[in-house]
């Protein structure tokens, strides 16, 4: 199932997107629930195998409603893995990835955006003006977790998963170097574009996908996710180790080479560039940096 | 004003500590608010000028309720700032700080801890085991920001506090290194004691204070926060520049030098052990390691 998160006559729904993508039907629920976006139905009904004997509404057209981030503000902070294909590895290995380890067996990097930074498909990201000049984009898969729980197996991981999304790492290289730390470089307002929908795993071979990403037309990314250095059950079972996942929360994958700041010389948003990212399976999720 | 967060009675509630601080009055507020602890009342409330007018039970001795953390479970990850105080950047220059920018004019070191490392006074914290072996403590002021905003000025910063209250920032030092990025070396479950209570900013002079940290009552830190790197106006500045903070968000503000990682051979924590954080003007928040 695709689910969308949407406004329609000033109404917040939930709503299950057609195989052709063109109409949704909201689905029958609570609206302090549907107010929470997908997160309200995961907190609620658990996984998703219920979803389909839930009441909807009457097909709506997708392009008549007011699309939301599938979750529009999580509970906490998002997870995001750096470094996590191979020929992005390389392409910054003289810059952001400089005196990181090369070790094969090194240990995924993760850190975080705060959760207000997610806006949804077609919202502008609004560029920082006068605290960066080298705003950049991060094509990435995201994971949001079903089942919580605490050291999680790799062979259990999967299990863990309720659905996949598509989310822009929006990051400022230059507040992303000078703090060492990358969690303020990556957390300014609307910095993290999600959407436009949400896939349930089920309906998603996310091991076997392809991410790609436009800036004006001209496309920079182009990464498959079979050339992940740590796979997905590698990260869930990293982020739950010792530290609780919970219903809801979202791990973004990392992203594939061909970011901005991998050109000589770089190539930052400038305002007005438009940013467009598929994953296959997913959807496509755009929006214009202001 | 000081300030705890309770539960008497199978019922949550904030309440004032007495000047001795050996009895709390319950605020009459919505049970709903007494949940989210001092959260709430920043929350409904806004600034603290208020609470004198509220009504309030009659004391009733602070060891006979259960303590919980002022803040239980912050509405996202907890902002915490790394190399902060002169001494300890010295004391880690060659392990966590390494390759860290030795200039004076670097920017802060901002990381984060989730929400749900925190526990209260007299809490135990739970050592990983099997996870990791170099488990350390970090006593730390911590702000409380009470009105929100963004881009916030160094000269208004300190109009946007709320109050203060103690954390103990506990680190496994072998996962903070080997992921490079420090989140989850952070985050374990149970790694953010916080309290015993928290004091209304017009009530303490933070510019001003002692830190200290005993283990099994051995005096390991003793720093004064004169000796910060960057002081509280500059870290909101820094934390808010281009990213909306809001009421009840945490940043607390580093260490002084003698962490365990600090000592030849390192002095980390074991089951048993007995951590007691004081800061003059606030309190004493004690956990066990088991």
């Amino acid at each position: 199932m695709r689910i969308a998160t949407y406004i329609k006559d000033q109404q917040h729904h939930v709503g299950l997107v057609s195989e052709d993508g063109l109409t949704v039907q909201a689905l029958d629920i609570d609206p302090a629930l549907a107010k929470l976006g997908v997160l309200g139905l995961i907190e609620a009904y658990g996984d998703s195998s219920g979803l389909a004997e839930l009441g909807r509404g009457s097909p709506t057209p997708l392009d008549a409603v007011k699309l939301l981030a599938p979750i529009p503000h999580p509970r906490r902070n998002i997870f995001c893995v750096g470094r996590n294909y191979h020929a992005h590895a390389k392409e910054l290995s003289g810059s952001v990835f400089k005196g990181n380890s090369n070790d094969p067996a090194a240990w995924p990097i993760v850190f975080t955006k705060v959760p207000e930074t997610v806006i949804a498909h077609g919202n502008d990201v609004m560029l920082p003006t006068g605290i960066t000049e080298q705003v950049d984009y991060e094509a990435e898969l995201a994971i949001v977790i079903g089942k919580g729980g605490k050291n999680i197996s790799q062979a259990d991981a999967m299990s863990h998963v309720w659905g996949y999304t598509i989310v822009n790492d929006v990051t400022a290289r230059d507040v992303q170097m000078r703090h060492q730390q990358w969690d303020l470089g990556k957390s300014f307002d609307t910095f993290c574009p999600m959407g436009p929908s949400l896939v349930t795993a089920d309906a998603f071979d996310a091991a076997n996908t392809r991410v790609r990403c436009w800036v004006n037309d001209e496309l920079r990314q182009d990464g498959q996710t079979q050339d992940l250095i740590f796979d997905l059950p590698t990260l869930i079972e990293t982020c739950s180790r010792g530290i609780t996942l919970y219903p809801g929360d979202i791990i973004a994958t990392g992203t594939p080479a061909g970011v901005g700041m991998g050109f000589t010389p770089p190539r930052y948003l400038k305002s007005g560039d438009r940013v467009r990212i598929q994953i296959d399976g997913i959807g496509t999720l755009e929006n214009v940096f202001r």
